[in-house]
């Protein structure tokens, strides 16, 4: 039993993440007409014969793998190319120079590559097009303060500090696009006067594109130096924010923001979001004898209390048996968060999968299996992409000397699992659409 | 449009909460046929010329509303009873002595009533019926320290102790019976040589018998002075527990716990759950428009993570509106706990629908009212229910100078939803099966 249900759920993560390998996507997104010299993209049309050069420039944990689908369709087309990737994710291209950069904080090389993107872009005319590739993880691979004052330094410290002092993450990337100058419709300004476009891979909750890679093919801005002071102000960090970044928003302060629309806008598409591998996960749940039942694909929280209620869903499926033949299969989306309080090693799906056989335990459920998976193939700061178990994994555990409550509280769910063989492992899978959870009931 | 969804929450609140009252319960599960002298209860039959004399005794919140309904089918058959109730539920008996006591936390006239109880039973010979009403709250009323040592001050602190630091209703209890007279199946022993008869409403999330009210009729036990131990130790509350606790507590360490049957067993019957409640609600939306959709009677987790996750639901539902052509009701059931860090007033029901109010918010969403109410009428210590929510009320609540976070952040929902005007107010309702929430989705 536990053996079939592994192997459902190996299935269904396999075939969904390869349903949403961005090569697949792109493909089904993006049609170039050779005859005509013709591009569609979701059904807009571009005529190529107007362009001069083609540049590709791109940036995210799946920039590598969108940059091959896309040199596959318009290899012969492409001028010239910079794809800037995490360390790990490169992939072999031809026309497009591959480079690998720090994530999730950024590094010399973001500085260094982002420069050269830079540097390539400002070539572009207004006979040319650039097409731009991007995907969660931008933020960090695609990075340079908008100031030559402003250090690397100086800007992972204010991160560092908006990340510790409970401000929301609209407020953080407030004053991170303010003191870039790549970062919200700021790289669009660049690529003028030449057309673009962009491919966009989604790994937030609601999809915005200002958001997804902090937006730098966004066509608005919201920030300026008075909103920047007041966050500061608000969570005390006045006297901690670095001095060359707190002399530039100064400096700045009633200098009129960036107007919408003062350059050429980026003809932005969404290819890709967390809802299209809960569908796949969907369609080969059912192939394989399951009823499926996506939850939602923005689910967000506290990871090991969002796992409670997926088990209590779980439960009560399990209750009300007798009114179906099949077994379920759960399937929710999303990311959510993890207040590490522990000093071991893991990431959010693998957390959640350990808090989920807590509680499965706890309710002496049987005929239940779970799994989580991060869709780019990486879970926290660990070699898994997550993990999976199922009932009866914590008598397992416990007889190989393994406390699970123990190891929650110390989020040391990477090595749990180890312990038990339960980590998945993908390696990098060439999408990012946030996590693909899954519970199977008997 | 927010009046006519306040008023289908309403509608759906009402319906479920008179659907579960224990009049109603009670009528639908105990069947007494006069000409034979045959007390039926779900199937079983009870010869009643058998027996000399008739005691009832119950406690818990519903208590009162249990006893009305039993001497309404059983009066002329009552010889004594006395029931425990919360200060403020009780209800004008003839035959049965109706007592109020303290809840949450136990106080002296718990252990006044408790103890006048117990000489109750002590009274009933092996020719007698004790019939005993439990429900939820009964572990404070029916409250009587296993050992003179141990005051009921000392008992409380240790209850608030438990309360306040996160730990489970199951770890809760689990020390609660431990130092307990009655609870965990001593009340049976007590009861014994006479027959018994318990009838039951659980408020606990998987039903089970020992843990509704602290089990007093339940056959069997299992905590020890380990597991006590152990809780104390994962809630640091070692320095923090009363003496007098820990010493007797150390004391039985290694001590075997009472064995199982080694007195007469009471007959338990569960005459009411949350999932009948949920089932109410279903009927009732359905039948004023709604697509009823139950996620589950066990939701447990901390409440604002709880309540983040059913935004997730509600809004992927939103965003797929095109598939169905009618509103939806989602409903769910259980009981979340509040990790309490602030000063402020509320209860995990008023806190559920702040936190929902702030995720509709965060997520732009419309078209969309959440209530959540404590199924006895009871949200914390307040004098609310729960509360009701609805698309834009964070605006109003912002007019009219609230900060919705900063109000949860300090657990203060009440005073949120008493200047809004969106407290539900219900008084004691005669059931306790935990929470009912809705969320309307147009």
């Amino acid at each position: 039993m536990q053996k079939k249900l592994r192997a459902h759920l190996k299935k269904i993560y396999k075939y969904s993440l390869s349903a949403t390998a961005a090569e697949k996507i792109v493909t089904e997104n993006v049609i170039y007409d050779f005859s005509k010299n013709l591009l569609k993209i979701q059904g807009k049309k571009y005529n190529l014969s107007k362009y001069k050069n083609i540049y590709i420039v791109g940036f995210g944990k799946a920039s590598a793998a969108l940059g091959l689908a896309i040199e596959k369709i318009l290899k012969a087309k492409i001028t010239d190319g910079i794809i800037i990737t995490k360390y790990g994710h490169s992939q072999k291209l031809e026309k497009i120079k591959v480079c690998e950069a720090g994530h999730p904080l950024p590094d010399e090389n973001s500085i260094k590559y982002t420069k050269e993107l830079l540097a390539l872009v400002d070539k572009a005319n207004s006979d040319d097009l650039v097409i731009v590739l991007i995907s969660g993880g931008g933020s960090a691979l695609l990075a340079l303060p908008v100031d030559e004052s402003i250090s690397l330094d100086d800007k992972q410290k204010l991160t560092k500090l908006l990340l510790n002092c409970g401000a929301e993450i609209t407020e953080i990337n407030s004053i991170r696009k303010f003191i870039s100058a790549v970062k919200s419709g700021k790289l669009s300004q660049r690529i003028a006067p030449a057309d673009s476009i962009a491919l966009i891979i989604s790994d937030v909750i609601g999809d915005r594109i200002d958001i997804i890679a902090s937006g730098p093919t966004a066509d608005y801005f919201e920030t300026n130096a008075e909103d920047c002071l007041e966050i500061l102000k608000k969570y005390n960090l006045l006297n901690t924010t670095p001095k060359s970044i707190k002399n530039f928003i100064t400096k700045n302060i009633s200098k009129k923001p960036l107007r919408k629309c003062e350059y050429k806008k980026t003809d932005n598409f969404l290819i890709l979001n967390n809802f299209r591998v809960l569908r796949a996960a969907a369609e080969i749940s059912k192939k394989i004898g399951y009823i499926p039942l996506i939850l939602s694909s923005s689910i967000n929280g506290e990871t090991r209390e969002i796992a409670k209620m997926h088990i209590a869903i779980a439960d009560e499926i399990i209750k009300n048996k007798q009114r179906r033949k099949k077994p379920i299969c759960l399937i929710s989306g999303g990311e959510t968060t993890v207040t590490v309080k522990g000093s071991g090693l893991g990431g959010r799906n693998q957390e959640f999968v350990l808090a989920a056989l807590i509680e499965i335990y706890k309710r002496q459920l049987s005929n239940i299996a779970v799994a989580s998976v991060g869709t780019d193939g990486t879970d926290g700061p660990t070699d898994a992409a997550g993990a999976w178990c199922c009932a009866g994994d914590y008598e397992k555990a416990i007889n190989v000397g393994l406390n699970p409550q123990k190891c929650l509280d110390d989020n040391d769910s990477y090595n749990f699992f180890k312990s038990i063989n339960n980590l998945i492992i993908t390696g990098p899978t060439g999408t990012n659409i946030m996590d693909l959870r899954m519970i199977l009931i008997k």
